[in-house]
Order: C-alpha cells, then sequence, then structure tokens
C-alpha cells in the first residue's frame, strides 16, 4: 500500500518533478511540503511550496495554466515525487510550453 | 549560448532528472555538483555527488547499468538539470527500470 506517510519531507520538503502525461515531455520542477501534496489530493491540480514566497500556490491559479494531476508516483527512497499532468497551457512562466527549453551542448 | 556558468548550484548542488531519451520514461533524481556536472561533460555518461557518501559517483560505475548523455537542459530558473539518456539495464538498485515504480493512488 503506498501512501503519504512514505514520502520523506526533507527539511519539510520534497522535490516534484512535473511530466505532461499525454507528450512525456517533463515541464518543470518544484517543491511540495505536506500541506501543498495533501492539496494536490484534495484538489486533483498542484500546490506547491514556494521558498522563496514562503507560501503555497496553485499552479495556475493566475494565469489560467493549471496542472490537472494524472498520476503520482514517488522513487525508491521516498524522496521525490513524479507527477503526470494534462498541462493547461504552457507550464513556464517564460510562455515556453515547458520550463526545460535551453540545452546546454556537450564538445565532442 | 548556454554554458555552466548559467547553472546555479545551490549550497553546490543541483538536481538533476534524469530522462530516458527514447521512452520518454523519467527513471531518477540525483543531485550533482559542479565537478560532477564537468565529469559528465567530458565522459558522456551521468556523475552525481551522493549527499550521504559524500563523494561522486558514476552511475553503473559497478553495476554496468551506465547511463549514456543525449541532450542537456537547464531550466528557466538554472536551478534544475534535465538529462536524457540511454539507458543501459535498470536505472533504479532495486532492479526496477525506473526508480518512480510506486504509484500513489488520489481517492476520487
Amino acid at each position: 500500500m503506498c501512501k503519504i506517510e512514505d514520502i520523506k519531507f526533507n527539511e519539510g520538503l520534497v522535490p516534484a518533478i512535473i511530466q505532461e502525461a499525454e507528450t512525456g515531455e517533463v515541464l518543470m520542477l518544484a517543491y511540495m511540503n505536506e500541506e501543498s501534496f495533501k492539496k494536490m489530493l484534495e484538489t486533483g491540480t498542484t500546490w506547491f511550496y514556494s521558498r522563496s514566497r514562503q507560501k503555497l500556490w496553485n499552479k495556475g491559479e493566475t494565469s489560467g495554466h493549471l496542472q490537472y494531476v494524472q498520476n503520482i508516483y514517488y522513487d525508491c527512497d521516498g524522496d521525490t515525487i513524479l507527477v503526470k499532468v494534462k498541462q493547461v497551457g504552457a507550464a513556464c512562466h517564460t510562455g515556453e510550453h515547458t520550463c526545460f527549453y535551453r540545452e546546454i551542448k556537450r564538445e565532442k
């Protein structure tokens, strides 16, 4: 049985990888505390904890770019979350679909 | 131009999401310091910094389950890395292909 008690909140936080369910594209990484994790379970949309603003935020609350939760996974160590979502609009505040829009090239 | 100077190592570390290039499956999350990041650029395989053992590790060095780097991205804030890899064998030390093999179900 998998449950919230299996998740280790390190200093109160766990990193959550957000992946678009339909395309497999990794959209962003943000941090959840236990309260935001529970809000996600309750509401079916993603909630995070902002370390800089020290408050909960519901992704897309202002922009309308909500993330509807499809599946939630946690890793072997219980210290990282993976959330598959249906993304409305763009995930990134820059307007890009994913926050990972810049590539670093290896010299070969 | 995207380069290592754009990456913010928070307390010396940056979380790196490892994704299988071929399938899009998210395999694991681990942490890199600047030295391990440079080793990845040099060698073309993933290197991390173990916080518990306080040393660098080359993923798959012992098991043979190496990760060959295909593409490296960083996010809008410069504080998370996404690495697309060709995974040899299983990514997880449990023998599972991905570390995210356990699902938490929402009650609907």
